[in-house]
C-alpha cells in the first residue's frame, strides 16, 4: 500500500439488475466495507446499487470518481450481453475499450487456445490503461483505472480477490469502535447521549441501535473514532452515565 | 392504491452509519423491493446507502424526489441526537419541523402522559404537512411528505408496517419474471443470449447469473417483462436456442 493519509474514504457501486428486482441480497457491501475498514483504513461514505444501464454506470462512475477517493464497483464484468461495466467505465473517462494484453494472456492460457471463444475473450477487454487485480479462483481478472476499481458481483471471487487490490491502495488511519450494550430503551437515554455526542462533536460518532436478543430489548451504543485516546475518554463518560442511570449493561 | 399508470419505480435510500461501518447488514433493500415488484408493481430503479450527515440526506431527498416516482427511506426516524431524517427531510423541502398532531397523540397514549418523556416525543416531530404511516408494532409511526416516505430502520418494525403505506401509491404494471437454469457457463452462451436480448430489446429484461448448487456450476437466465405475451414468446425462443446447444436444464 501507498503512503499513508489521514482520512481515506471510497464509495461502492453495486451494478445489477438483480439486486435492484429483489432476486438477489447484495452480500458485497458488507464484506469490502469490512474489508476496507480493517485492512486499509479506508471508510466506505456512500453505497449506491443501479441498473445494468449504460447511461446509469457512465454518470454514477463520473459522479463518485470526483467525490471520493475510491470507488469499488461490483457486477457487470463477465461474458454476457448484460455486462457492461469495463466498457461504460471507458466511456465515463473518455478513453478506449480494448483488450488488455495481460487479461487476454491470462484467459487464453486458463481456457486453452481452442476454447477461448467470443464471450471468454470480452473479459479480457477493460479501458486503456487499466492495470489488473488478479482473479485466483476463476481467472478473470478485476482491474484499476485511475481511482475506480471493478471486481465480479458473485461474492465467492469478489472476496478470494480483494487482497489482491491492497497494493493499489493508500492507507488511511484505522477507525476503531467501542461498543457497549445496555439495557435500556432508546428515549431513556437520548437526551444525555445527544449531550455526549455534543462534547465529543469533532473526535468521535455516536450511533445508537436497538436490539432484540433472547427475549430482551436493549440499546447498542457504538462509539467510532481514529484517536484512542478519545474513544477511552469519551467511553469512561459513557460508563458514568450509565451507572447515573442505573441502567444494567451487557459487557462492563 | 391510486389509479394505474403504466410503469411506476421508486428509489431507497438507506441512512445509517451502522450499514456504511460495516457493523449490520442491509436487509431493508430486498423487503422493500421484492414488496413493491410484487404488491404495487412499482420497480426500484436506485438504492443509495447514506451516513446520518443532515447535508447529505438533504441533498439526496431532493436529488432522488425529482428523479424517480417514490423514495422510500429507511433509518433515522428513533428518539436520538442521530435520528436526522425527518428533520433533514423538512430542511430539504423547505417546510417546517413541528410535531405532528396525530402522531402526537398515538405516542402520548402509547407511553402514557407520564413517560411521554422529550426522546419520545421527538417521534412526533415531522415536516409540516406530513401523513402518517402506522405502525402496529412500536407505535411511533413513519411518514409521507410529497412524494418521500419514512421508515425506521429495524427489519421487524418496517415490515410490520410497510402495507399501511399503501393507500399513498400509484399502482404501476406488474413486472413478470421466467427463470430457466441451465447446466452450462455464461460464455457457452453469451453470443445467442445477446442476439435474443437484441431481438426483444423493447419488451424484455435479459439477465445471466452464474450460480453454484450442489457441486454442479451453472447459469439462472432471468426473463423480466411487464407483457406475459412477450415473455411467453421469448421464452420459446430461449428454450429453442438451449435445445440447439443441447445445454442440460432445471426446470423445463
Amino acid at each position: 500500500m501507498k503512503k499513508k493519509f489521514k482520512k481515506v474514504n471510497a464509495a461502492i457501486l453495486i451494478i445489477g439488475n438483480e439486486i435492484l428486482s429483489g432476486r438477489t441480497q447484495d452480500k458485497n457491501t458488507i464484506f469490502i466495507t469490512n474489508w476496507l475498514n480493517s485492512k486499509c483504513g479506508i471508510s466506505v461514505n456512500e453505497v449506491r446499487i443501479i441498473p445494468d444501464i449504460e447511461k446509469t454506470i457512465v454518470k454514477n462512475i463520473r459522479d463518485l470518481s470526483k467525490k471520493f477517493h475510491y470507488v469499488f464497483t461490483t457486477g457487470g464484468i463477465g461474458p454476457t450481453h448484460d455486462d457492461i461495466t469495463a466498457y461504460s467505465i471507458s466511456k465515463a473517462f473518455k478513453v478506449k475499450y480494448e483488450y488488455q494484453k495481460d487479461a487476454y494472456k491470462i484467459l487464453e492460457n486458463y481456457y486453452g487456445k481452442k476454447n477461448f471463444n467470443e464471450g471468454r475473450k470480452k473479459m479480457a477487454k477493460m479501458p486503456k490503461g487499466a492495470k489488473l487485480i488478479l482473479n485466483p479462483s476463476s481467472a478473470a481478472p478485476g482491474f484499476i483505472i485511475k481511482n475506480v476499481l471493478s471486481f465480479p458481483g458473485v461474492p465467492s471471487i469478489l472476496n478470494s480477490m480483494i487482497d489482491n487490490s491492497k497494493k493499489y491502495l493508500m492507507e488511511g488511519s484505522k477507525i476503531l469502535s467501542k461498543t457497549l450494550n445496555l439495557y435500556t430503551v432508546e428515549s431513556n437515554i437520548s437526551k444525555e447521549l445527544g449531550k455526549l455526542q455534543k462534547k465529543y462533536k469533532k473526535f468521535i460518532d455516536i450511533g445508537s441501535y436497538p436490539f432484540f436478543r433472547l427475549g430482551k430489548i436493549g440499546v447498542s451504543v457504538v462509539m467510532r473514532s481514529d484517536s484512542q485516546r478519545n474513544l477511552t475518554k469519551a467511553n469512561k463518560d459513557l460508563v458514568k452515565l450509565v451507572n447515573k442511570l442505573k441502567i444494567k449493561t451487557l459487557n462492563i
